[in-house]
């Protein structure tokens, strides 16, 4: 019909879905690339999003006995060392501390000075310098399980950075557990991921699928890596949280050892697990329109915008009072783990810009707000699910009645949309060329889906596909049904589906 | 009498001050050295402190319109020559970041690779880049005021660490914010101190005296420095906060530019504000005894701790039972901004040291149940603020009727006892040789004491009575009242008294 919708990003998930969400990010005030290679500024609002995760998610934990506490951000290079198959896959690429103080060179410049006796690398994760306490802390049955987690930032040096999504430095939890049997460590690794498995779907409204991971694509010294992987709207998997099995690997390299109940010592089992600032990048890319972010109102920083509209001091005054009244009604309604909603007002005089900012910073509710309403008792009120046109005017009466109702509305359809995306991109495949078909024969940032497919279990079909395709075994999904076939690759037996996708 | 009493901690606060902290703090099982230099572990009971700490303060902070966010861990070198003061303050001990990879060296061990550029510093303070952020998100004054906060790790290479008093790394919150006029930034300097001054007197029970800093004692890079000092019980002074009038320096450095009203382009008004972990080191020193640590309970990571009493499966099943239920009852009673009380349940079966263990973590409130207290409907209570021998048999009904009062009233009475002893060694001097016996006569770890005396303003004088005693100005205090003297160093003409301590 020729007629052109504008949108507030340019360009559109369409056209250039990675620059969409570069721009996207950008628009939402979020977060920002600093000057510091590879590190981000989180801005207020993205910040306040990832306190609302943190404060969650933390609840979450500690319900199922799980403790905070804090490491130091440096371990000794010899720490390194000591778990072999952790170092291949950590120590390659990290923030490498040589000195400890700084002098005026001979060009009046500062220079590094005071060399360390043992150089120190800014932690990528904590495994070994926890370890480290843990073999103190630990020497009876009688002090397990060990249950805990530190709220940390983290460096991990990366040539290629997207802001939330791969940055050399970010902020992330990571819980690490000591336990006296096999048995137990793995329900706490099964149940960690379960953890966040309604984090993200309840509060994120990202439906994921769980499994395990590859031996090739497991974390670097575990036993099992589980993890969680979303659908984006590229078609990309993104992993959201992996809980690590670690058998009794670390306790080794790091001597956690226990005496149990007959007297005899053994090493204890451990776990580890984390989600990170990434999940923002996830929750950007599945639920973002081409008008910008859209924030689940169950985390959002803030649910609702008051915009009010004067034409001049009187009705400013006139419009102000009702406005911030209204703020203070929704104020007070509790919305899941908050004691109130928080609500914004904006008075600024912009114009239209004003209602687009905060379209493009995905606040859930808008509600304007001018002589005319307060006649007639109500609010313009618009939802961020809907096209920025649907605004309708509801009474005052129920708009406040109703917002907590709206807000589940909205965190509702987003995760069914997010859903049905994710399913209507999922294809059980049986043949080679067409599986190739899939991966190669889409648009521009567009990459075919989730193909479930039968893989005979060797690294050397897994490498193929990695190499041919760019694709990878995201995971061996915990719910994929015992089916005997053949392998996507070579054709050989194999005993049931896995999960393939190109993956962020 | 001869009447020798026991106590947890050995040595006492008597005998040895600094070893009985230590002492006390590996006790409370609060934080440890690691085994990184400088740096230190903070254990469970230490970090839910800290978290109480965290929370509370953050909502003091949002309530004045401060916002949070997140910059880079890392410092390039050349923003640190930015500010010439500043780099003097702090460049000189701090961790460089030179290479960012490890390879297998000659030996095969692990070797520093990739060396950077320009070296990074793991920021000691954020000032430099933060200035980076605003000078890009500042461009009118319709941006102003900026109000940022950010909870961060930071590291200054420290030579002698004491745990949670000065460490390598350590956590902290520091504000940032700049303004329009130079007013309004004096203003938010003293406001932010008068936040610090709030919370530490209230939740920790802290009281502080409140005033400016000595020009050479000012923050590196500050026009003026506002801080509280709180007096310990060996005498000396701890700074708990500062707060940090940065004028237009920090803006110069960083080119943070604003257009005013008129049009004309005009640098802007900083400020800074800081509190770190120091200050649980500086809550357990005031408040502790020769049994442990004492908690404020405003702040404690536990309010009551439930020690069953049983001989038998038959008596523990019956006694746990009724420690569930008080402890259910005790968990929906909302104190301060906890929505309800944290108990603990200990029915570990270790005799005496079972509730050793919980005077020396300083829980506010023990109660011991064991069948007879059941019968008679009772619990046997103790205050960590009353002798260990101080146990009082309380109906249930009174005991949960009354929690909150009694928490209130240790409240109440730790501060009231810290302000009754700052006072009761707190004098005004007048005497250059009083003065000189007061801060050498007394006993080992023990500090003389805070001396008012007048002091000329001459950086002489301050600098004679430092390197002759170790004393230092603590502050200028904001209620000095005006009075002339003479200084109780060179004895010239005063316009007023300072006050004068050892300090941490």
């Amino acid at each position: 019909m020729g007629n052109k919708v504008t949108t507030a990003i340019k360009p559109t998930r369409e056209e250039d879905y990675p620059m969409w969400y570069q721009e996207v990010v950008k628009a939402s005030e979020m977060a920002e690339k600093s000057s510091v290679r590879g590190c981000m500024v989180i801005r207020p609002w993205g910040y306040a999003l990832w306190e609302n995760m943190v404060a969650q998610l933390d609840s979450m934990f500690k319900a199922t006995g799980v403790k905070n506490a804090y490491f130091p951000l440096f371990i000794p290079l010899s720490y390194l060392e000591r778990e072999a198959e952790h170092v291949e896959g950590f120590a390659k690429e990290c923030a490498v501390v040589t000195h400890h103080k700084l002098e005026q060179g001979e060009n009046g410049r500062l220079v590094p000075a005071g060399e360390l006796a043992e150089p120190l690398i800014v932690r990528p994760t904590s495994e070994t310098i926890i370890g480290e306490s843990m073999s103190r802390w630990i020497s009876s049955y009688r002090d397990l399980p060990l249950l805990l987690n530190q709220w940390a930032n983290v460096v991990r040096w990366e040539m290629r950075t997207r802001i939330f999504l791969r940055t050399s430095e970010f902020l992330w939890q990571e819980g690490h557990t000591a336990h006296a049997t096999e048995q137990e460590a793995r329900e706490r690794t099964y149940q960690m991921l379960e953890v966040y498995t309604k984090f993200v779907e309840e509060y994120l409204a990202m439906p994921v699928i769980r499994g395990y991971k590859s031996d090739s694509e497991r974390f670097p010294g575990a036993v099992e890596t589980t993890c969680i992987e979303a659908m984006m709207q590229d078609k990309k998997a993104l992993q959201a949280g992996t809980s690590h099995f670690l058998g009794q690997n670390f306790a080794r390299g790091s001597n956690i050892r226990f005496q149990d109940g007959d007297g005899n010592e053994q090493f204890a089992w451990t776990t580890s697990w984390g989600v990170s600032t990434r999940m923002i990048g996830g929750m950007i890319m599945i639920h973002g329109d081409d008008d910008g972010v859209i924030m689940p109102p169950r985390v959002a920083p803030a649910h609702v915008v008051l915009l009010p509209i004067f034409k001049n001091d009187e009705e400013r005054s006139m419009v102000m009072e009702y406005v911030d009244s209204l703020a203070r009604e929704l104020g007070d309604i509790p919305y899941k783990n908050r004691p109130g909603l928080v609500v914004e007002i904006d008075d600024r005089d912009t114009g239209g810009a004003r209602g687009w900012d905060w379209i493009k910073k995905g606040i859930p509710v808008r509600a304007e707000i001018g002589p005319k309403d307060i006649e007639k008792g109500a609010v313009f009120a618009a939802r961020r699910d809907e096209s920025p046109k649907v605004r309708k005017s509801i009474s005052r009466g129920d708009f406040v009645g109703g917002i907590v109702d709206m807000l589940e509305d909205i965190q509702a359809n987003l995760y069914k949309k997010a859903l049905e995306f994710q399913r209507a991109n999922t294809f059980e495949m049986d043949d080679k060329n067409k599986f190739y078909d899939f991966y190669t024969s889409s648009g521009k940032g567009i990459h075919g889906g989730f193909a479930m497919a039968h893989w005979c279990r060797s690294r050397e079909c897994e490498s193929a596909i990695k190499e041919d395709l760019s694709v990878t075994i995201r995971c061996i999904p915990f719910d994929s049904r015992e089916e005997e076939g053949k392998c996507i690759c070579c054709g050989t037996k194999s005993p049931g589906r896995v999960l393939f996708a190109k993956a962020y």
